[in-house]
């Protein structure tokens, strides 16, 4: 029967207690947020929703086509330059998703005969950008320009250096300032994911690159996503222009996809103009996350020093991270819950986010549920 | 120098005439729209766009996290409940883009030891679905059961079947019929990308695989696009309730992608409602493209009878294509252009699309300057 091998599959995580399902939430629920990625707490902000809105009266509920042939509008032109303006590059270019942007970005600066090295800790996007590209995949150890450097040293052509700034299951910050250094010595490219760096890292939220001192650099091409800071949707490249024109030519997920929704366009571009006249959002949130590590280790519990506003706390099993996520949740606590194969060394984790808007109390609160449930 | 050969590859494309640049569209153009995939005329109708502005203000700017965490809202359930009802199926799983869709159906159910045959002109997430897939992809004769009856009877094992159901350049439909006996003489799945037909073929709009009477089949998996008649942004797979939770279990661009955002899933919703109540919208497209089709040939030009909503026009040469759309455009017609690379046999067209709100005075006037601006 087609689809017979699916029902093994489904069996085989069952036993395993890995099952994952789907919990639709209410418009407002009661739990106390710490598991999704808002984490300037802008995705409800009025602000914002009301981008949304305009975005949609004015420009219709679609883009209706490619970015090349309809699905480009002046408010997508507007949104780049700001987003380029922001973060301190040339240009920049809108995906529908975070996911696209590294697609497209691995994929059109990896051409056949290339080397690509990447961090073994990248997100999804980037590893499947790597197994789409033509060039070949280096995969090295986390964090290290050492293993970087060495990998260059072993190709001659073009090469490009893969990496998250701020890895999400730890929440802990590439070495950007090696990296760019390790690339530089063998003139090869780096292209870098900062989609948990935007909005929460640099001053005012410019980002990681732009902390690290590499914005607008000719061999730096940054990626972000509009759906964590800037609480909307979407992804972008950041980069030289020509890069960017690059893009636009080659790359297959911005030529053969639907333009960003304006809606989603619209609150973007809301959010990045809220953030830029309260740049002090992006500090708050770095403040929680440190207040939450330091509360949480002071009760005995195992959690990564936050480089951003992600915080990991460990959990003895898979079986124990879900009842631990579950027991906070029945306690009016929603968190993360990681747990293979979603993780790449197989340690199951809780994953807080310190949102910029929490509250003294509700930090008290969260940090009071975590220490009670745990296992 | 980093990046340096891409100037090299916008040297050739420039000698080749092939550089593709952005046009921002202002919000009321004053030009004949016949380039966008906006088949039912839905994208600007007010309660489309009403539905985007209840959803962001209900719901918020993005979705705020993954499906799995914080992403799933009662909206996303009740867009899902509604596109499998209207097409036939039992579940549906709503995704960021249509591409995203493609790449999870792909991935998730062709896994290691499998088959996957691929027709030779699918859409390129379809082509980058069966590259990021476990399995091995036998690409097969355009449109040819029996192309796919011989290459599934060279496997032993779980194979599946990928097509699109309409073709995006020319517009015809795949044999569905034949493609589903072919597959289920060698227990073989069948997935479809209805990008093209939902909202066109079938009896309402409900698609080409309800209209091949393969809705509710228990081996056949249709992905859709929330992008063309549904006037939003998006995508979907439709299918058996067990391969839809296959896919929340194990495709990555569904597991590591951020939630579509709340206004696109409102618009979406908006649109299949209205569909539902207005079903001869989707008639009355097919109406549209036979009447080009028909003018167009009775002028002499080369046109592909449609199948669906789309109408192919062929040029004599890229260039030929390129200032042709161009002359068009100049006299206040906005057409789809495409050319080597984005075409898979290497020639040129127009590409119209025959939307459901064209009058009678607008076909005319865009088959009038078609002809006086033909090459």
């Amino acid at each position: 029967m087609a689809f017979g091998w699916i029902d093994e599959q489904a069996q085989a995580r069952r036993r395993a207690g890995l099952v994952r399902i789907l919990r639709p939430r209410p418009a407002d629920s009661p739990l106390l947020d710490l598991a999704s990625n808002d984490y300037l707490g802008l995705a409800r902000h009025p602000e914002v929703t009301e981008g949304a809105v305009r975005a949609a009266r004015t420009w219709g509920g679609g883009a209706t086509g490619s970015r090349l042939v309809t699905g480009t509008t002046e408010l997508h032109a507007e949104l780049e330059h700001e987003l380029a303006a922001h973060c301190g590059f040339e240009a920049a270019l809108v995906f529908s998703s975070g996911y696209a942007a590294n697609l497209a970005a691995v994929t059109a600066l990896a051409p056949h005969g290339s080397l690509v090295v990447s961090d073994a800790g990248n997100h999804a996007s980037l590893i499947d950008g790597c197994r789409l590209a033509r060039g070949t995949t280096q995969v090295v150890a986390h964090a290290d320009p050492d293993a970087v450097r060495k990998a260059l040293a072993t190709h001659d052509g073009p090469a490009v250096t893969v990496s998250d700034t701020v890895f999400s299951v730890d929440g802990d910050a590439a070495p950007l300032a090696g990296l760019a250094e390790a690339c530089r010595e063998h003139g090869a490219g780096l292209v870098v994911d900062d989609a948990h760096g935007l909005g929460v890292l640099g001053d005012g939220g410019r980002g990681a690159p732009h902390a690290a001192g590499l914005a607008g650099a000719d061999d730096v091409v940054v990626t972000v996503t509009l759906s964590k800071s800037l609480g909307s949707q979407g992804g972008a490249v950041l980069g030289p222009a020509r890069v960017i024109d690059h893009l636009v030519n080659a790359a297959r997920t911005f030529i053969f996809d639907t333009g960003l929704a304006p809606a989603a366009a619209g609150a973007a571009l809301a959010a990045l103009i809220l953030l830029r006249r309260e740049p002090e959002r992006a500090a708050r949130a770095r403040e929680v996350a440190a207040e939450l590590h330091a509360r949480l280790t002071a009760l005995g519990l195992s959690a990564v020093r936050p480089d951003a506003a992600v915080v990991s706390v460990r959990a003895p099993s898979p079986e124990g991270a879900v009842r631990w996520a579950a027991d906070c949740r029945a306690a009016g606590l929603s968190v993360g819950c990681f747990r293979p194969p979603s993780v790449p060394d197989g340690v199951s984790r809780l994953r807080l986010t310190a949102r910029a808007d929490l509250s003294g109390e509700q930090i008290e609160r969260a940090v009071r549920v975590i220490g009670e449930t745990r296992p």
